[in-house]
């Protein structure tokens, strides 16, 4: 049952200038000149980025394999639930799927969504869709792309609830799709 | 008491050549050559941008204050908590009180921290800071800058719950402090 309305929708801002500063295959950048309600303009920059895809593998006995993985831009290797930006065309849970075969050798037979979000939503529409995947099985080697370091490792759920509370999820996709999943649990058994 | 260590560090990637793509005072965009483990150089592309402050406004009757915000990069108008970015030699206790105030009109008796992500772990260094504001009491108009419009709305724990069951809060920053704050609960009932 809901309860509580979204908020009242403001009416989107003009659009006076448009410049695309930089464009890239995997990005880009634009600095729009926007009509504020006032009438003043504003200058707002923009990130394009592809939207993105993430899962929480889930084994048959209810371990959740995870990747330690190397963040080149602010280079530390953290625990991640695996992710990847979707490509054009592709549909995001075959986009989860095959980010989770890629990274951690495991394939899902299964993949139900968690709720998405915008990790950025003040400078970027990029929007990060959240799985599950159920009964995964070990298909073969990972398959990282080149500029991926990666280790894999099974956490049980207990691990997984310490590692949270002690605020050792770095990664907001990996801590939010975890948070989101667990919380699965807790409706389940309030039923 | 830990159970889980973190992951072996990779080694970084060394940097070939840094191309400085964009400067701003909002944002700034780099290409660099990064040099792989097996020799090969590859481009990456890093965005640079001001870390961020954002804190669940607890009311002393537990309810909680959110902003109803329109985002112009996705054109939506969502519930958030309030959040911002930290200015230069800004300390993000003092970033999130300033957010709170300037977004809800409710100013924080005492802040305690939550655990901080980064966003876009990928493409940028850029990290938020999560924090729980307590005893917020009312102390006048908020004061948005003139790109922000927003409104007000308190919350019970109960309705957030459902909205965050419901999928409903696309802001990354606020479905994961809110989820991390909920946790707080679950691990004082089970003391």
């Amino acid at each position: 049952m809901t309860t509580c309305d979204d908020p009242p929708p403001f009416p989107p801002f003009g659009v006076h200038r448009s410049v695309r500063v930089y464009d890239s295959s995997w990005c880009a950048l634009r600095r729009d000149e926007v009509i504020l309600p006032s009438g003043d303009l504003q200058e707002y920059h923009v990130l394009e980025l592809a939207d993105a895809a993430a899962v929480v593998p889930l084994l048959e006995d209810g371990r959740v394999v995870l990747v330690g993985q190397y963040r080149y831009p602010h280079g530390h290797t953290q625990w991640e639930v695996p992710a990847g930006r979707i490509e054009a065309g592709e549909d995001p849970v075959r986009a989860a799927w095959r980010e989770c075969r890629e990274e951690t050798g495991y394939a899902p037979a299964r993949i139900t969504p968690l709720p998405g979000f915008y990790p950025t939503g003040g400078i970027s529409a990029h929007y990060a869709h959240l799985f599950i995947g159920h009964d995964c099985r070990y298909e073969g080697p990972a398959t990282p792309e080149p500029s991926e370091q990666l280790v894999t490792r099974v956490f049980t759920r207990g691990e997984l609830e310490t590692l949270l509370d002690e605020g050792r999820f770095a990664d907001g996709f990996t801590a939010l799709a975890l948070l989101y999943w667990l919380r699965t649990f807790s409706r389940d058994s309030s039923i």
